[in-house]
């Protein structure tokens, strides 16, 4: 669980363990291929940190079903994300592509999101149905702008943040409204999303493998501008050839030399600075608050 | 609209015209990468058979979003598998995959599912959200078989018929759901699902590309293996290698020299038949009785 286990919350405990099983449950519902790689996707664990927006945003009796479509939905995505880059690892184990293939990785995915949907609907909840289609149409968004801006050092730091928004923010808040329906509270869930995900950028500059499970660099290896890439690439044209394509020997050493790490940190800070005013008074507000300061002080 | 036109009823032709309009508009309302490609794949056209069942299931006032919904399930799926088969052509026109690349493609295809959800749940309809959730489900499973089954002339006729089934049968079986909640609808959309795609194998062994609009011989290209197929490599040790991976030269010829492709078509009959044997009374009766007819008779 990684410094989310640092929140602690009357029921939460039970609430997380309760959504592995419906997990496990889930993903195991129709034997096959496509539910062999989802169960190994989802065995490799993660922070549940969407189900932890919902619990957390829920006023009372936080719905399990919202927590486990939205858990389903970040899986879907980032299977379909390791079948397009061919990644070979995540969280320290090997990928459904790299385990199952192409065809597996692909019904893998789509097995995950149609799973994310039958949960949802089975309560009979349109709105949340409707909000949740929506979040997952903002990662497919999101995924095809990043191809679009891939190579280009000089994507500006809005089109990153817009990036960001349709990658990341989206489903946070899709998350905070089903566990609330309170719009401050998907505002919240929003802003938040674009702290963790400018904290994950730079995590790729500078994380090892051990920490969090991935390949260190790997944002510079695909060409993919973050924050802390756009920055540095502004002052080092070595950085800036290197995100367009060329050589990355040594890029990543020059990136912190720039100072760019700790002026996307206060980037990060920024937004989680405003997800904390959105926050008014609520059941967890305090643990809402500590989530603030957890997403963007996290080491992996 | 192929030999599908043939199919006249009140009604009807708006509903397909009022179709084709949301299927735009829903499509483009979210400009980007993802929605372009997507328009590509829609542009392409299609015999829009899943929509025809929603209507001619539908006791009265066909709903429109549940057309548009299984018609954009039917794209998403097809765009998804052109990205893993790497397909160049489909219905005549370059794939998504082609013009887009993998990113592009898996976008779109998330895109397409995303806002079929998205339609239908904008309805207020929790169960109809299910069944299609369920329906995607089979797809992905469907996709999943097909890969384990592919370059296995040994399948057996059953594991076949599971794959059709899970591949075709469930989505046309969804698509007469929608329209009417009648279970012995379901069943006709499924049967007449599994004669469909029997009569699909049958086309890529003997059909041309400009009818078609897709390159013949693809399933044995491809190692899959189909009805005629399967029929045919229990009789020619040739056609059993070259569905095995072995050399494909003339190998289509000796299918048909095998009888096989009758002897599917005649399972096609058998399929279409039990489809009639579902139906009763109902609105559009002799029109969905024609359909299990044209289903099998169609050349493309």
């Amino acid at each position: 669980m990684t410094a989310l286990a640092a929140v602690q919350a009357p029921g939460l405990d039970d609430y997380l363990a309760a959504l592995e099983d419906r997990l496990n449950e889930t993903v195991a519902s129709h034997p096959g291929t496509a539910a062999e790689a989802s169960a190994a996707a989802l065995a490799a664990g993660g922070k549940r940190l969407r189900p932890l927006l919902v619990f957390l945003a829920a006023p009372a009796d936080p719905p399990l079903a919202a927590g486990v479509a939205v858990e389903l939905v970040h899986l879907a995505s980032l299977v379909h994300d390791d079948l397009i880059d061919r990644a070979a690892l995540r969280r320290g184990h090997a990928t459904a592509w790299r385990t199952h293939g192409s065809v597996g990785a692909r019904a893998a995915g789509d097995y995950l999101f149609a799973r994310a949907f039958s949960e949802l609907a089975a309560t009979g909840d349109a709105d949340g149905v409707e909000l949740l289609a929506d979040a997952a149409l903002a990662l497919a968004r999101g995924e095809a702008l990043q191809h679009a801006q891939a190579h280009r050092p000089e994507t500006t730091v809005d089109d990153y943040l817009r990036r960001c928004s349709l990658k990341t923010a989206e489903l946070f808040r899709a998350a905070c409204l089903l566990g609330s329906r309170d719009p401050r509270l998907g505002e919240f869930g929003r802003v938040l999303g674009i702290a963790f995900q400018i904290t994950d950028d730079i995590l790729d500059c500078t994380g090892s493998t051990i920490e969090t499970g991935k390949v260190a660099g790997n944002d510079l290896r695909e060409g993919t501008p973050t924050l802390p890439l756009i920055l540095a690439a502004r002052e080092d044209e070595f950085v800036r050839d290197a995100l367009a394509g060329g050589p990355l020997d040594g890029a990543l050493v020059r990136v912190a030399a720039t100072g760019a790490l700790e002026r996307a940190r206060d980037v990060a800070l920024q937004y989680a600075a405003e997800a904390r005013s959105q926050l008014e008074g609520g059941r967890y507000r305090p643990e809402l608050e500590a989530l603030t300061h957890i997403v963007v002080e996290r080491r992996a």
